[in-house]
């Protein structure tokens, strides 16, 4: 029998793997977990020098699965699965890539739902607040302990492209190159402003318990899928509402009533009623809360040039022009600093329809931009 | 002593009047209101022949408080106090201003809160819902009411400026000018998405009862809170939002935590919580999907012109250029169709700062731009 995973362009059936860390992990918060666990996957194979690895660093609903089935039944691949693959436009034919889920998450690296070590509980709301800094240092622990020296390129998104500013801040020796899409060098006002309701939904859901949910058998639903509902405004363009639903009647025409009556609502609905049963409420506050905290350059006066300083890594910045999370104007920011630090920077504003979203598709400018250059960067280690 | 209604620029303490309608009231929806009140304001004198009225229609959380105090020692005076008065952009020297809170309403005219003739139980839920062209046929019975022809103009904002739309279209020859701010021919299906976002929050918050939460004595806090905060959002420009907030920490500094950390916050939780103390959740509901349903080029398969092909008043239609929640272009849609229509429109897009609510300010261009037009308006019937 054919399954989806034998399609010659997907990575197929993978497992996911477990790093677990002893040891004290110190956090920006001034807490540290004493010890840890980083869930990964890897697609291809890594090469005999060890450098063709690629991170994939995730944004705020994603995991380490990023390609590929877990089982041959799956109909859902990971949440990349466009753009990561034999062939794709991130080559695992030429990449070994590596995706973890980040610290705080909800399934597997250790989070508000692992035991706490020390009582045996869940976390939840003990568990340290974690910053985009902690999880490039978790990811770097990662990194030595898969016997890489340096990354090929870090890779991200959204918040996963703040993770790979961060890197080559941080880490500027461990990456050659640094792809920053769809993201932003910190939230603005608005952005936050969002993010404070979302978690407003949740912690005032009475079943939110003060994050003590997973005791009381129960999950702070309503919270948790507004929350949703509202992030799915941000990650779709106007254009792209409009065009996906109008103002489309579901039954063609207006019941006067409460229940779902235009298309956009029922397609919330069902965004944030699905979102429920596979993410955390925890988690998701506390990946807001990281998206809020960062900002490279607040420790340089607000001077994100200054924050580039260390970058030895050649950057490359995409944004898509019908974003208006992380507007083409916010990475350009980036683009810009990275010009006035002298580091080596190519930007692509991809014209797009869809939104914030767009960077998990596969529009043929961007395909192509990326594509490019990461064969160049394959090109330099003989990949 | 000298109170704030002293002030020569105010139309000092006013009282509410209600309008006492007996006899059915038929509603688009199909249902009808056996019986109904509509309370309102009057600001200023009406001249012998009764030709300088001026209609004010409120937008989704108004009321018929726009202008004055209701006591000596009020401290906040009507909701567009800036904008009506002696002297004022409406000058109530000159125009007799009438101000009637909409059915469905929450604090006079009938509504979910009152109590249903039949039973004497709060409506709740069972209040029929309302369109902009059912509340445009309850203040013409109170036009009538008043012993007024024809209203010199009918201004409105926002939701606002969709009664003075429909004003235009269903009685055209009862008013001179139509006076439209900061609205919308229709909603787009973001716009809705905001709406739908805000239902849930109310009607999934367990104290919501069903919409019967008047008999359980409590009141849907969080919901109707999480509709404010993201109306909010909408009201303010991201420019707005930076300006007033940028991403300054209420305590100066990151405490990796979930109170209250950057400015932004402490305003949207400070207006979400104001807000329910002063509006009910039900009446909420139904502004929103009066917005929703607005859409009077449907009945004329999309062509907005021929909707406005009845219209015999002069139009003014203004926008701001930082409103995102009805941008610019959304008006310049209505002046399109009207220019289609052969009409006599004006047009001025104000630069602003603040986006939505800038309506209710007084920039110099839009306070000069409509107090001229509005001088014509009265010089026009000698006023």
């Amino acid at each position: 029998m054919t399954t989806r995973a034998d399609n010659p362009s997907s990575v197929g059936v993978v497992e996911p793997q477990t790093l677990h860390v002893d040891g004290p992990m110190p956090l920006d918060c001034g807490k540290q977990l004493t010890q840890f666990d980083l869930v990964y996957e890897t697609y291809g194979t890594l090469n005999a020098d060890a450098t063709n690895a690629v991170l994939i660093c995730h944004a705020l609903s994603g995991n380490h699965h990023a390609a590929g089935y877990h089982r041959d039944d799956d109909t859902k691949p990971g949440w990349w699965d466009k753009c990561i693959g034999p062939g794709k436009m991130i080559d695992t034919n030429r990449f070994f890539v590596v995706s973890p889920a980040n610290l705080g998450g909800y399934n597997g690296s250790t989070g508000p739902g692992s035991a706490h070590p020390d009582t045996g509980r869940h976390y939840g709301p003990d568990f340290p607040v974690v910053t985009v800094a902690d999880w490039v240092r978790s990811q770097d622990i990662l990194r030595a302990a898969l016997g890489i020296e340096q990354w090929s390129a870090v890779i991200g998104g959204s918040l996963g492209g703040m993770q790979v500013m961060q890197w080559a801040i941080d880490f500027p020796n461990r990456l050659r190159h640094a792809v920053v899409i769809a993201a932003a060098p910190k939230l603005s006002a608005q952005n936050i402003a969002f993010n404070e309701i979302a978690r407003q939904a949740i912690v005032t859901d009475p079943e939110f318990h003060g994050g003590r949910y997973y005791e009381h058998d129960v999950v702070p639903r309503r919270g948790l899928m507004l929350a949703r509902m509202l992030g799915h405004i941000t990650y779709l363009s106007d254009e792209a509402m409009r065009a996906k639903f109008g103002r489309d009647l579901r039954d063609g025409r207006i019941s006067y009533g409460f229940d779902v009556e235009f298309q956009v609502e029922s397609y919330l609905r069902y965004q944030g009623a699905s979102f429920v049963d596979r993410f955390d409420a925890n988690t998701y506050l506390l990946m807001t809360k990281a998206l809020d905290y960062f900002d490279p350059a607040h420790a340089h006066g607000g001077d994100l040039a200054k924050a580039f300083a260390p970058v030895t890594a050649r950057f490359m910045v995409i944004s898509f022009t019908s974003d208006w999370r992380f507007a083409p104007a916010r990475s350009r920011e980036i683009v810009d600093a990275l010009v006035d630090a002298g580091k080596q920077v190519s930007y692509a504003e991809v014209t797009s329809d869809l939104g914030h979203d767009d960077f998990l598709l596969t529009m043929p400018h961007y395909v192509n931009t990326l594509r490019a250059y990461l064969d160049r960067a394959a090109r330099e280690i003989g990949a």
